[in-house]
C-alpha cells in the first residue's frame, strides 16, 4: 500500500517530496527524473525566456510517461510572467507554484484551466493571504534556504507550527531540509510535505554547472550568509562577490550602491557559467550536509527510507 | 515506567527538558519549580553577584525535595566567574551548564568535583573542542534562539543533524522550541533533550519584570531579531533601543559607536527593571507562539503530553 496524505492526493504523487524550482538549476531534466522517481519535479521558470520554458516543459512531458505530474514555479515578480502563464496553460502544466507576488492576480485563472496552484510563503501574514485567494496549498520556507528569503528571518522550525495554526490548507515545509530526518522534524511540526532545493541542487541531472554543483558539495557550516536586505534578502555563498557586498553593507552603502555592485546576470554568471569568485551563489544553508552529487532518483529513494526508519526509530521510544 | 535515555540518565530527570539559563529571568524560584516537575530547572548566573548566586543555590536546594537535580548556567566571559565557580563547588551543585567560553579551562575539575558539566554551542567546530574537553553532555542552540548566538547563523533545523553527526556524547536542542511538537522534531533530528528559555521566560516563576513577561506574549512573527553582529550575536526584541541599534548598523557605525550606544546595564534595565523602551530585551523567535503566562509546572506537562500525542500521531501515519 503506498503512503497517502493530502499532498500526495492534490498532487498525485507518490511520496510527498517536492524539488525546489531553481534558477539556473532545476530544467527539464532535472524535473523528469524526480517526477520520474515518484516524487514532484520542478521546473524554474525565473531562469527561462518564455520559449525556452515552452521548450523544456515539452522535452519533460515527453520524458514522463503519460499523465505522470511535474509542476513550473514562476516568480511573479519576473517580466514576462504574463507570457510565461500564458504558455502554462496552452501546454496544460497540471501544477504551478507561485512565488515572490500577489496569488490574488493568477490563482483563480490558474485553477479555471485546472492547473492546481501552489504558494511560496516565508511568514504568516502571506499564507494567510494566500489562501484567501484560493490555493491549493502552501510552501513555507524558513531563514535557512538558498536563495531569495523572507525579511522576517523566521527559520523554519518556528515558521512552519506558526502557519500550521493559521491556515487550514496542505502545507509544505521548505527550508533547511535535506534528508529524511529533517522531513520528519518537518512532518512533527504540521507539515504534510518537504520542498527541497539544496541537495537536488548539486543532483546530477541539476543544469547547474558542474564546479558550483562540486562548491555545494565541499560547503561546511557558516558558509552561507543571508545578505542584500535592504533590496531583497537572498542566501548566497561566501565567495568573493558577497565579500564585496557584505563589505559594502558593514560601511553603510546606499541601495544604489548596492545595486551597482549586483548588476546583471550575477546568477547565470556564478550558477549556470561557473564563475565562483565573481558570480551570486544560492544555496541553502544545510549544504554543508549535502556531501555528494547523486542521481535525483536516488536522493529521492533516500529520502524516503531516512524518514521511514525516523518513524519506526520514534515508534520505538519506551514511551 | 517512566521515559528513559541517556539524557534522563545523566541528570536523573524524568523529562529530558532543560529549562535555559537566562540572565534577569531564572532565578531559584523558577529553577525550583522547573526541577520540582520533573525537568531540570536552571539558575541563570550571568546576571548575579557571587553571594547572590550562593543565595540562590541555597534557596533552590530548600525548596526542593532533598537529591533533586537543578543546574547553574555559567556564562565564562563573565569577569566573576572564578568566584561563581567556587561557590558551585562549595554548594555542591550537581549540574553546571558553561557557555560563552573555552570548556577546556573548567570541565576537568568540575567533574573531579563530582559536577556533571553541560556546555552549549553554536556551531560543529565548538562541538567537536567540548566534546574533547570532557563534558557529559552538549545543549546545541540554533539562529532562532534569544539573547547571545552564534556567528555562523546556523538553525536549529540544520545544527542538530551536524553536531549529531560530529559527536557522540548526548544532545540536547535549544532554539525555536517552546511545544512538544518542536520537542518532538529535535528528537527527529537527533537531540535527545531539549533546552527551552522563551516560554519559562514568561511563566508565573520567572524572575522577568512582569511588563517584559507580557511583552513576550504579545510579540508576533518578525518581531525580534540578531543584531550587534560586530560585537557579540544578540537576539532582541524590535524596540526602541534595537531601533537606536539598527540605524547605526545601517549607516555603517564602527564598533565603538555601537559600544557606546549599548552602555551599560541594558538587559537589567529592560528584562529585570521592565523599560520596555530602552531596555534590552532578549528573546526568541518562537515568542510569537508563547502566548500565555502559565506556572512552570504547567508547561513542562504541557509540554510532555504534546510530545507523547506527536509520537502517537506519527506512529498513526500510514507507512
Amino acid at each position: 500500500m503506498n503512503f497517502s496524505n493530502r499532498i500526495t492526493e492534490l498532487l498525485n504523487i507518490r511520496y510527498p517530496i517536492i524539488q525546489a524550482g531553481m534558477v539556473w538549476c532545476s530544467g527539464w531534466r532535472l524535473a523528469a527524473a524526480v517526477s520520474s522517481a515518484g516524487a514532484l519535479g520542478v521546473i524554474g521558470s525565473g531562469s527561462m525566456y518564455p520559449e525556452v520554458l515552452r521548450q523544456h516543459i515539452q522535452k519533460c512531458r515527453a520524458a514522463l510517461p503519460e499523465g505522470t505530474p511535474f509542476a513550473v514555479n514562476v516568480p511573479m515578480l519576473y517580466p514576462d510572467i504574463d507570457k510565461h502563464m500564458e504558455i502554462i496553460m496552452q501546454e496544460r502544466v497540471p501544477i504551478v507554484i507561485t512565488s515572490a507576488g500577489n496569488p490574488a492576480i493568477w490563482t483563480e485563472r490558474l485553477k479555471t484551466n485546472g492547473i492546481k496552484v501552489i504558494h511560496v510563503v516565508s511568514s504568516v501574514k502571506f499564507a494567510r493571504k494566500a489562501q484567501q485567494a484560493g490555493v491549493d496549498a502552501l510552501v513555507a520556507e524558513g531563514f535557512e534556504a538558498g536563495g531569495h528569503n523572507g525579511r522576517e528571518e523566521t527559520t523554519t522550525l518556528c515558521l512552519i507550527p506558526m502557519v500550521r495554526q493559521a491556515v487550514e490548507i496542505p502545507l509544505i515545509a521548505a527550508g533547511g531540509i535535506a534528508s529524511g530526518a529533517a522531513m520528519l522534524a518537518a512532518f512533527a511540526l504540521g507539515a504534510e510535505g518537504v520542498q527541497i532545493g539544496t541537495r537536488f541542487a548539486a543532483s546530477i541531472e541539476s543544469s547547474a554547472h558542474q564546479g558550483f554543483k562540486e562548491k555545494i558539495i565541499s560547503l561546511q557550516e557558516g558558509d552561507t550568509e543571508l545578505v542584500l536586505k535592504q533590496l531583497s534578502p537572498v542566501r548566497l555563498v561566501k565567495n568573493e562577490f558577497y565579500q564585496q557586498v557584505k563589505q559594502a553593507e558593514l560601511r553603510g552603502a546606499t541601495v544604489e550602491e548596492l545595486k551597482a555592485i549586483l548588476g546583471k546576470g550575477r546568477a547565470k554568471k556564478g550558477m549556470f557559467e561557473g564563475d565562483l569568485v565573481e558570480g551570486q551563489l544560492e544555496i541553502g544553508q544545510i549544504s554543508a550536509m549535502v556531501n555528494a552529487i547523486q542521481p535525483a532518483r536516488q536522493i529521492v529513494e533516500e529520502i524516503w527510507q531516512e524518514f521511514k526508519q525516523g518513524i519506526e526509530t520514534l515508534r520505538q521510544l519506551p514511551i
